[in-house]
């Protein structure tokens, strides 16, 4: 079974933040892990293109019903129709998440992590005790799998 | 339709946030609201027995499949079988949320409130901004009421 | 904890369902259980309104995100925002159910309740093996407590 | 985005019931599609093992916690954490299905995709009114694409 790697953060395209999460996607398919995100845009949306520049597979975990959600780098849609209930399901099926910037919604994901004892990596995202805070978008990911080496 | 007011906050026993947990149902019943918890232990089940000791309705949002789980507090026993997905439904259930304590799983609850728009009082809680802190348990109560007549 | 008796079936609405409904839920009332419903119209809707006429307390289990779903004779409503996905929270949140005529929806719950154990007794509704038929609504509810106690 | 065709059957294994399956994941495998089932064992395996022999993507969507319980073939493991309410996201995820055998579990994806208005063709299944049977697997897979292209 290959890792299924987790980024989570805004759907609001903000460059700086939409660069970053290119970068993690890149190194993310780069490392053979799949990446599971939210399947919409910002974010998300960088980060599975990211990964399909380097050839990985993309999944998006959407709250919707309807596969044509997924924004046009996503190859296996996910479309739960659980709406905010589907932030639970991004984090359970990911082996660890890296968070780049976000919001609430960002955070109730952080929080399932910690709770279910998942490593979480941030890039200029919420402070919370229990994230590692990593300072690029190579040693987030580099990172989070050292971590779940142990 | 009766207000809901949801309580979180840990499901460990703490004898000081249990204790301002149960002066919180005792508010919540008293100003005729309908109590909303994940229906557990510590925090879930003080205020369930305040709101209980005053004749108001409880409610427990399970994260279980069985009934029994709920403590002798719950009227409604709610359980939903979802895991930890089930605290969107504690939140989305809520007309305002007051937190007492609490760890990750509470936090989880604070953002998808926040998310979606509900006032979250806080008391001894995670400081996230958009949290109202409150001194006291009539406090807490009054100021969730008092917003939502906004 | 009062039992609660979940009443299942279409949304839309037929005179002779309708009152069928009105009736079941006035059982359920009478024989003081909580009745559970999915809250909206038609069958839903009925059995809320003959429970709330016998001062039994009414649970909607809604599907979307809005208290304001629920019909007029709810007193706890619980939107889950889950979509379809609600229907298997309204099976487990009954100790057993009735249903009364009912399309796909309520083949997907009827189908639940079998595959958890829980008694289903039918009015009309779709003749799949595990159903009890019974041929009023007095028989539903008596037969549907009767399978409770074994 | 290729299609996601969802595989639905029991868990437990059925000599016949395996081999048709087996050959109903080779020809979703073989049309190019994704094959979505439950990802435990029985039906789901015998599908999943299927299109993985024919270099297909396999998807499990898990009622439970852990991508352990996936079944061998499985390429994405989706640990839900929802239980039986797992089953509105299998038939969500899916673009048409195919039933094959089945217990109250897979009668309840019958029910859910029919509500959707999804494609269901069946092989030794429910007889239930919506349900197209089909008489091999080449038929089925065959007949489940053909109503997508309506």
């Amino acid at each position: 079974m290959m890792l299924q790697i987790g980024v989570i953060g805004s759907g609001r395209d903000e460059e700086k933040t939409n660069r970053t999460a290119l970068e993690v996607g890149r190194e993310v398919a780069r490392a053979g892990a799949v990446l599971i995100c939210g399947g919409l845009g910002g974010v998300m949306e960088s980060a599975a293109r990211g990964a399909h520049e380097e050839k990985g597979i993309t999944v998006g975990i959407l709250p919707g019903e309807n596969r044509g959600e997924a924004n046009a780098y996503i190859d296996i849609s996910i479309p739960t129709d659980l709406g905010h209930a589907r932030n639970a399901i991004v984090v359970r099926v990911s082996d660890a998440l890296i968070a780049v910037g976000g919001e609430y919604g960002t955070l109730s994901e952080i929080a399932f992590a910690l709770k279910m004892g998942k490593p979480v990596v941030g890039l200029d995202t919420w402070e919370i005790r229990g994230v590692r805070q990593a300072g690029s978008a190579k040693e987030a990911v580099s990172t989070a799998l050292g971590l779940l080496k142990k």
